[in-house]
């Protein structure tokens, strides 16, 4: 009898998951009709402007929306979605248009967008909103007629990533980007390389990767990094680089032993470890990967780290204390003159800075305003507030609620974090947005999809979808709900109960269940 | 200093890893030299006879051997694969060749096939012998002139899954079809219902699905069915379905609950619950499936389960036990009297009958001798004896080595298992393969590839290689390889060095190394 109980129960959650989309849109309206739609030739009559990318767009919604054969429905059906795009060259940068419109009417489907992005947007809404049943084998949208006006809160929607401690192939990252774009995540936040190994084959430096990575096969090449970002662009998902100096960076001195101390300043903590400061050949090394980078990466924003430094290592180094000495600067002076040249660089690159809050926290003001400041520090309420108070813009990824690899934060905590928790509205508009940040101590091919899902897609909701949206309760079966969709997409999403991320499902029983 | 160490420590184990081939081929000769590929416009000149399906082969193979963009090369190099194929029209069933020949001179490289099947196999062991080098932008073969002669050990080489426990999606399977293949892995044993749920849609029963499902969502349409059957076909895997009565069958009481006793007679374990035996309604529905799954599976192998039952729980109702003496059966004289109508009907069917152990336990030479034995309970050495000696055919799955789903069973245990143990050659002979059985209890698409892999990578190796590979310590590095391999296509296998299956990696650290 448990199995009847189960399903008695599973039939009041699918009724609650209303709307059956994730992030829930800005606005929309509903009625109570079922329309029909017919798979067979189901096209896009594409109007206003073209678009190669958006008809490939189209295709990769036709498998999500329809992924069983279906029977052809009798009565009067729809097959035909008509999108009028506006500017087919929008480039993909921070505050490129995502908006969109969707309506389905008993007759008919129409998307407008101004960018491409926002019809990417627009067609996985409806994939979401297309119901297959199994009794009739057909697909139908459901409490139509719909108008829905939708637009992200935050501009910048992110998943950060991390390939060095683990590397993480090609085709993994891709399939990452894929599922990123079933909840309107818009950003990979690529923190490519760090301390302990460097798998990226610079150009310019060729060395770092060669004797900087795990193995001689865990290496991206120039050609690998411009095919995820190609991959990512098509479907609208910008991928903002890092290279963290001048700690987070010793595995740069396997390749360039000459830009670190000799001998290295070695401290517990091998991501502490601090690049040579007082070489020249470091800043043209740094800045030769940043060159390099600046290449394959057309997002202007650029991640150049700068958080936990161990500056005390350089003051064991007399001719290091000589340099700053000479400069009258102290430890900290020798960290603000480093972080501060590198940024010199990136912008002489045409490049938006961002770099981790240690920066602000330790040289504030002293910073040219078009730094972004990312905060990662938890409980620190009050960074956003001074951050913002000085005019600067903030990306927010408390490690408290939204590290992905922080597994004992349930997805509630995740959902209930709020960027703008006591700022003033003006304060508010200075968060670009937030990351949900995977590390990869203990991730890699075999584990990460199950570590970013689905606890991605509660940060995902929180920075797209209306700030009133608050209650984890009430959003529940919308989210039991998108997991499961995750999951017939292929994506390894773990169970959505979990108190611990990443565990296997308990006992058998439903993805809707569990 | 510690990432110098490790890279030290991997250049030894990448050279131990020879040849760099998983499962290992029955003989192989090689050289010295090395040999270069050029990937840009690489084609198959195709003789012999004409594939459809091979040239598609040749795609997939293109994309696992070459997954980096590479530059020319300016010497001699290989641009082409000879490959004659005998014979495109080998029905994929038990016995179609496998065979394959594949040589690698310093000039060309050709490969020789009798069916289809062999050749896929060929493609993969070239693809796993091409290796990239980060350095030079180029593809090689090492260690060339190579000449290859290889075939498997045993016929049947298979994975279970279960997708009642927990719904498999689609495109879930299709992922995994795709992997075991890397491996040689040639059969999927589709566990497909079981007494926790019933997800197949048949058309002669709708109910059985329509109630006996999780939700209305987890469910397989025979479209579905069909969608995973040709896409393993043309990878050469064969799907065998599973359809486990009279116990493992409590989900169909709930579409069909006519062809179950009333009151239903429950156990403590549900998967023992036992379909009412007396009525032909029983065997017209159960048959109706499986005619049902004839249609859907051109694989003869068809799985009639029958393990598990609680006799016992007929003798409570008083009609049943009429039933029984009025045919002059004891208790377990109705269980045979089910297995063998059952497998009647299949025959009818032009199926090919195998079943779990249980009913060679309790029925023996009493059995109809074409009757495949599955034998799954552990620590049973005699049973392959026994039941060989009286000259029938077994499948081998001892749990206590071949369960997936048990996690404390290292990669070496499984891949010191030995079908054969103490079989003579001629009882041997009798012995069709195995299979690992990965049983969905925790199960679900957050966690299938990294239960199944690379664990079954050890089964595939015992199940294809010469009988002579018997050591972890020399496969070991092998193994490890091709853990990375399989990441390295985007496979989630797990860190070989696990003491517990599907756990995540414990720090940060190469493939290689974990």
């Amino acid at each position: 009898m448990r199995a009847v109980v189960a399903l008695v129960l599973l039939a009041s959650v699918a009724s609650a998951a209303f709307p059956p989309i994730w992030p829930i849109p800005q606005t929309f309206t509903n009625g109570t009709q079922t329309v029909l739609l017919n798979p067979v030739n189901f096209a896009m009559t594409l109007s206003c402007a073209d678009s190669h990318d958006l008809t490939a767009g189209f295709q990769r919604f036709l498998v999500n929306a329809f992924p069983h054969a279906a029977s052809t429905p009798t009565g009067s059906s729809i097959n035909t979605v008509s999108v009028c795009l506006t500017n087919s060259s929008v480039p993909l940068q921070l505050y490129a248009s995502e908006n969109y419109t969707l309506s389905v009417s008993l007759t008919e489907i129409s998307i407008s967008c101004y960018a491409v992005y926002g019809c990417y947007h627009a067609l996985e809404t409806l994939s979401q909103m297309t119901s297959f049943s199994f009794d009739t084998e057909q697909y139908s949208i459901k409490a139509a007629p719909w108008s829905i006006v939708d637009f992200p809160r935050f501009p910048h929607r992110g998943l950060l990533i991390d390939t060095s401690r683990h590397f993480l192939p090609v085709p993994t990252i891709k399939a990452i980007i894929d599922s990123v774009t079933y909840a309107k995540i818009n950003t990979i936040h690529w923190h490519s390389v760090d301390a302990i190994a460097f798998p990226f084959d610079s150009p310019s430096y060729p060395l770092l990767g060669k004797l900087g990575a795990y193995s001689p096969e865990e290496r991206f090449t120039v050609e690998d990094v411009a095919d995820v970002v190609e991959y990512a662009r098509r479907r609208g998902v910008r991928v903002m680089v890092e290279l963290d100096t001048p700690g987070h960076s010793g595995s740069m001195c396997y390749g360039m032993p000459s830009i670190c101390p000799v001998p290295m300043c070695t401290s517990s903590n091998i991501n502490n470890w601090a690049l040579d400061i007082t070489k020249n050949e470091t800043y043209t090394v740094v800045g030769g990967v940043l060159q390099d980078l600046s290449k394959l990466f057309p997002e202007q924003m650029t991640h150049l780290g700068g958080d936990e430094v161990d500056t005390y290592c350089w003051s064991v180094h007399p001719y290091i204390v000589d340099w700053l000495n000479a400069r009258n600067l102290t430890l900290n002076g020798g960290y603000e003159y480093y972080v501060k040249r590198v940024q010199g660089i990136a912008w002489g690159l045409n490049r938006t800075v961002i770099g981790w809050q240690e920066i602000w926290d330790h040289f504030g003001t002293a910073l040219d305003k078009r730094t972004i400041i990312h905060q990662w520090l938890p409980d620190s309420i009050s960074l956003p507030l001074n951050v913002t108070s000085h005019g600067y813009r903030l990306v927010w990824s408390d490690s408290s609620v939204w590290y992905l690899d922080h597994l004992a934060v349930t997805w509630e905590t995740m959902y209930q974090a709020e960027p703008c928790n006591g700022l003033p509205d003006a304060n508010c508009g200075l968060i670009l947005g937030g990351e949900g940040c995977q590390w990869g101590e203990t991730v890699d091919t075999s584990d990460a999809q199950q570590t970013i899902w689905p606890r991605l897609a509660a940060i995902a909701e929180r920075l797209w979808s209306p700030r009133s949206e608050t209650s984890p309760q009430a959003a529940a079966a919308r989210f039991e709900g998108f997991r499961c969709l995750l999951n017939h997409r292929g994506v390894a999403a773990a169970p959505s109960d979990n108190s611990i991320a990443r565990q296997p499902p308990p006992q058998p029983g439903s993805c809707y269940d569990q």
